[in-house]
């Protein structure tokens, strides 16, 4: 690896913009247009979801993952309120509190769940024993699950609604970290509306980012009566957009000729082929399923070692002489990076 | 005007990015690279900052200008405190609240001041009865001031360090939101270190969207003890993007080659212009000194109707009839724009 | 003055508790009682609001009124919201931002008007120019009065009916802070219903400790949506008593055999005469009309340091030499202490 | 049990105000005294903290067990933090989410460890893999520990050290929530200095209501760096009262002639009379060692059943048929109503 060529198996968001979505940010480079969403493109944008999701919505533009997550959750609980999620989940583990900070300080309460999917009835249980009514307790308000799993693996879509019985049961939103939701849907094979609204999901952050955009994601209401509120929250978050319509643009094309479903499929089917090769030896646990674009493998220190000064990018969970090592195949991962992976890694 | 030609004098962030923006965005765009800001790109981009401001500072990127605000003063202040800023500020006035979000509920202390500027005795006055140290009242903690003011004037240096000095009598920290800075150094002339640093300035948003950029601002913090509190804040209000260095090539390729202060030049000068056509006509009302790319001038409700119909999109402060029109210009705006607009204002 | 006594004109708040409430105290001191207001006393105080406004509603038990305002106001605004109030108000200026802690980041919006008292007219304005509906601007919510205002006048029924169609016409939440409700009750000698709910008033902060009590204030949530919303946050703000039997025996005390309007006459009387004893003497000017129990009047400096040696206790509002004087009297203020503070004043 | 007469088991809470604190309260009732603790009785318990604990401190009287808590956290932890704290304490369980309000949305991460105790080794290993530093996670800012814990039971000296240590070791403040700090110096006969300073502790919840006071508790810095924060978060949080001195003279007669500790000592006998008389009955399961005046018990449904019916308050926890029972004494328990008691239960 003379070229000091870099691959990249580190994370989804390490990899460039896709070219689709690169030539709709320049494609929307002309003329003057109304700032903060009053433009043309961000009304189609909306239309298109609309069309996919084949019901009506409001889909809101924003920049990260997190805000698009943090920024439904807010409308969805009180700040004396209680988010169920899994203990592994985005929200409680990677966002350095945005959930509380925007939410006015209320609780996540942490799950088990094997496979980094809540586990239907320990929900239930929980639930049951929440305090509900009672004063002294933070009052459960919203479910949040994450779709692909912080595992790499997917609920189907009878686990989702299971989970909004529950949801339903309790008189709880249903919020959906659809951060890999295209890896997700590709996997399925379903509907869209399938694991969302006709499953019981109220709010829905719709990734874009990881999976070959800029920096953007949509918040989904199905439930369209706190799309107001977000609008509010959105501002005094610092999230709404004076050049909305950059925003939109990625949208738009990500959702044009299944782009969307086109990039995560080729990123599932490089994790399955590199999963596939490690698992071909002895030795290199899979931790979990591989069912989207996430691995997670035991491999020993002198493989880890080899692969870093080969120029591999990938990262080291917990102690390094765990050897517990994640990996993240993107849109533009090739069958060659892989093949050669395989060959350090096995060779 | 047959062909439906839009001539935008509404915002400054109606306009599209400039060439040398949109280059550099499509120029990074290759290979991968380390999210959240570990990449060389945005290492580069803190240098040419302390280049510009000839100083040691921190420099990080956002992707709004609400936000550099409300992030650069969420460490000047504790919850209990008070940031004096003007009546008309944007962060009183625009911000959907975002500063007493981002602070914990601190309070905005509103100062009067002619020309949208903070009157230093007003200031001193105020701050003399705040009841500093009683525990019944917030606390002072910062003063924010705007260059350009919301009134299109601007700063003196030595306004700046008047106001300066009373920030340094009080022990209180001095934020500049700078959304239009380039404006301002262009109009003045000076070296940016005048203006901020060496007139006492602790924190400044550096405005960038409004000049040319898509969605970039820089936060720099010329005292660096708070930046390591800053990077939690930013990353807790969803404001870190996973590929930073699309915001952070943005920045380099404003700060190349002066192109900063080329765009405002190029708006300013048009506002000049403007605002020198508009005052010939007798009875055309400016309400400040242009000094940047902002006008506000009284129309009567006949011309407003005209300009409306001819396509020129600007906004009318308050109510109609009282005919206040805001007009702004921008990077792109060209001298044949300006000449339509004052036929029809003036013909 | 002998006997170093000293005489309270400090504040109602310096007074001691009054007898009737003290022995409820120890009175309530037998056996065992479940605690956080589940109590046959806290729930015989709640109905003995309920005669005597003579309506259906719902009355808590805080201990300070402070916590009263902000617990109230809290569930009258979304943290995006805006809370009308006098610029001399108390939750502006003497609660140290606990109603921007208490209510997740709203802001006051200041109010000129004389005496103390709202404009109807300046409100409506501003009210009309407030951006409701706009995502830049934090969105009205309530409208907060005092009565009797800080500068101890009192708001007359048909000028709180003028605030409250205001506050109808913009569908804004009415708050009264009435700290000292009792003064303003004794001094109208009105019903307390005409002035609260048949005025429109949704939630009132009842003022007892300045009147009496040891500490406790009730909220009186005419409307009662709110007030299960309350109780989770009266808990979070740690104002839920164990013992709360304790505050609700004073409550109890205090409406009975109208306790709360005798004091309050008394208090009132007393502040009349000394004030009508300080305007016989020219040069003393009263600031405002005497409607309750507070007098500002400005004095010499060197009658002001004659009243401190012979150990009267009062406020002295601003610099020294101004010599603005703010006297208060109390339930417990007799003739005698008036008599002898003339004597030192006027002699 | 024909007078009907109530046996309180159900919490210390539900127990009258003990005569000397009652007396104590009658007794400070006399004159004026400024506001807010500028008096003399505060400035009195304040010394007396300083002697109880032979070094210097500052104390502070606030009126809820809740509100000492969560201020005390307030000041310890940024907005971003992490408290760590077991995951059955009082902060976690029973204080409707008011340490992430007062804190400002800070985290909760939850402990396990037997007896109700914070393990230390499991401490270590969590804090080892905060991820402190890394801008994607809430930061490590202070441990809590509760002493009596929530399951009756009592940290020893060099247990409380052994937490100590880690929390130096990561640079943690350490909190201590004293709600029946009393029962546990009572227990181990100690010096107060012992189980805090001199262990390590910073700030301490030094409770009074549940052991014979009317509603008090002391905040106690012994890092008195931090104790001009609390004052204005005190203010803030609405918990700084007016006439201050009824909460201060509670707390000065609740410390001389150790009549806390003789409360204590009254209370932990009888739970220990109380606990040896039912497990002398065989199937009668104690859950934890009874250190101090609390009991958990599996009773059978009738025997509950008959209980309730005798007029004895106490709290079944969970399911009923599960016959999980908390029993507390108080001050005011007697070794009749234990007697009593013993022979419905056991009978």
């Amino acid at each position: 690896m003379s070229n000091n060529k870099v691959y990249n198996f580190a994370s989804d968001n390490a990899a460039p913009i896709c070219p689709e979505i690169i030539e709709a940010i320049t494609g929307e480079n002309h003329g003057p247009a109304l700032g903060y969403g009053n433009d043309d493109t961000t009304r189609e944008m909306e239309a298109q979801f609309r069309d996919l999701f084949g019901c009506d919505l409001r889909a809101f533009p924003v920049a990260t993952g997190t805000a698009a997550n943090v920024l439904g959750l807010s409308v969805m609980t009180p700040p004396y309120g209680a988010v169920y999620c899994h203990k592994l989940s985005h929200i409680e583990a990677d966002e350095c509190g945005a959930p509380e900070f925007y939410s006015g300080g209320a609780k996540l309460v942490l799950l088990e769940g094997e496979n980094g999917k809540i586990d239907a009835d320990f929900l239930d249980d929980k639930l049951a024993r929440s305090g509900a009514g009672v004063v002294h307790h933070v009052q459960p308000s919203a479910i949040s699950l994450t779709q692909v799993t912080e595992c790499g693996t997917i609920y189907t879509p009878s686990e989702i609604k299971a989970i909004s019985r529950i949801a339903k049961k309790y008189h709880l939103g249903l919020h959906m970290d659809g951060a890999r939701f295209a890896n997700a849907v590709s996997t399925l094979g379903c509907e869209p509306a399938e694991i969302t609204w006709k499953a019981g999901v109220d709010v829905l952050s719709f990734g874009a980012t990881k999976n070959g955009a800029m920096s953007v994601e949509a918040v989904v209401f199905f439930n369209k009566d706190k799309a107001a509120e977000f609008e509010f929250r959105r501002k005094r978050g610092a999230h709404l957009f004076s050049k909305a319509r950059y925003l939109s643009a990625q949208l738009k094309a990500y959702l044009q000729k299944d782009l969307w479903l086109r990039n995560a499929l080729q990123a599932n089917k490089m994790a399955k082929k590199l999963a596939d090769g490690l698992s071909s030896c002895e030795g290199n646990n899979l931790h979990f399923d591989v069912e989207a674009n996430m691995i997670f493998v035991t491999l020993s220190e002198t493989v880890i070692e080899k692969l870093e000064q080969a120029g591999f990018l990938f990262y080291v969970m917990g102690p390094r002489n765990e050897g517990m090592v994640r990996l993240v195949t993107s849109w533009n991962t090739t069958e060659d990076e892989v093949d050669i992976f395989l060959n350090f890694a096995l060779g």
